[in-house]
């Protein structure tokens, strides 16, 4: 099963600024081989269910290990049976329907 | 690692009232032995990571299988290490706050 | 046009427990007169869409004034013209469908 | 009060192709002046607390008379006092962070 996944991590006791915190999950996701783009709240993930979430666990997992006593993330997860579709395919379905 | 989550399953081409695979959702989580409570926008479980999130895989696969061609799940997913804290603890504190 | 939320509040920067950011939501949406109902991941919010989000605004505003530097909030909003319906009627809906 | 918001507006009963009321938040939040920038799971938008609201109750009349019976929508809101942000800088903040 694919899934779309959409993911904010948000660690909590560990002050303000939380940008390595947001960093060390990009380097589990690089790691990881899936596809995924950072925006400005948040990461599109791509791939197999399994493999996306075994990354967010271990996005857990080091930035807990980073210091952060807590973590609330919020998670979006796209599935569906008809037909495959990429991260890049909706953008462009939606931009495509905006030209018209 | 002992997550707490907060699940809600949308259905996606599968009409407008959508109770029916919320229900299935329900059914997933009784036989998965985990502690649950439904809520008017979702469902908070509590568990090991691992078995939260094999319920959760469960629900969507069990939701395409109803006839639900795409669903788009949000979750939240809260974990700490500085202590243990169960659901009813969480809303145990906010109470005892607010009668402060 | 009426709404169905769901309010989580995080206050960042403000340390690892947070009941008393939440607590002065709960005092918020009390004294708003709207209903709702805290659960240990959020709050549902019944009630016309300006009023709620009225709400949601002095949420913020309040646990930036009681010391937390910065918020990330996840909300969700439901929204419906084919007919009316209750938070309470959320809940029963899917609980008459697992007894059948 | 400024607020980084991200936006994922869900029309049920509406089909499993929601590619066309996406398109229509779009035009809502690009003739509000906001600055907004769409990804694969949602939109980004910045702006004064109440012209973002203005623009989300906007998305959800507009998404409704395209002919969506009802919506779910999942938004995450984020305020600081401690300073001034851009989405664009959170974005740069984690990229420095990336390459050190």
């Amino acid at each position: 099963m694919k899934v779309h996944a959409d993911l904010c991590v948000i660690p909590l006791g560990a002050g303000v600024s939380v940008g390595q915190y947001v960093a060390e999950c990009q380097r589990v996701l690089r790691d990881s081989g899936l596809t995924h783009q950072l925006h400005a709240y948040g990461t599109n993930i791509e791939g197999d269910w399994d493999e996306v979430m075994a990354a967010i666990k271990q996005c857990h997992e080091r930035v807990h290990a980073l210091g952060a006593p807590r973590i609330s993330t919020t998670l979006k997860l796209g599935t569906r049976t008809d037909r495959a579709q990429s991260l890049q395919d909706k953008i462009d379905s939606v931009k495509s329907k905006l030209d018209q």
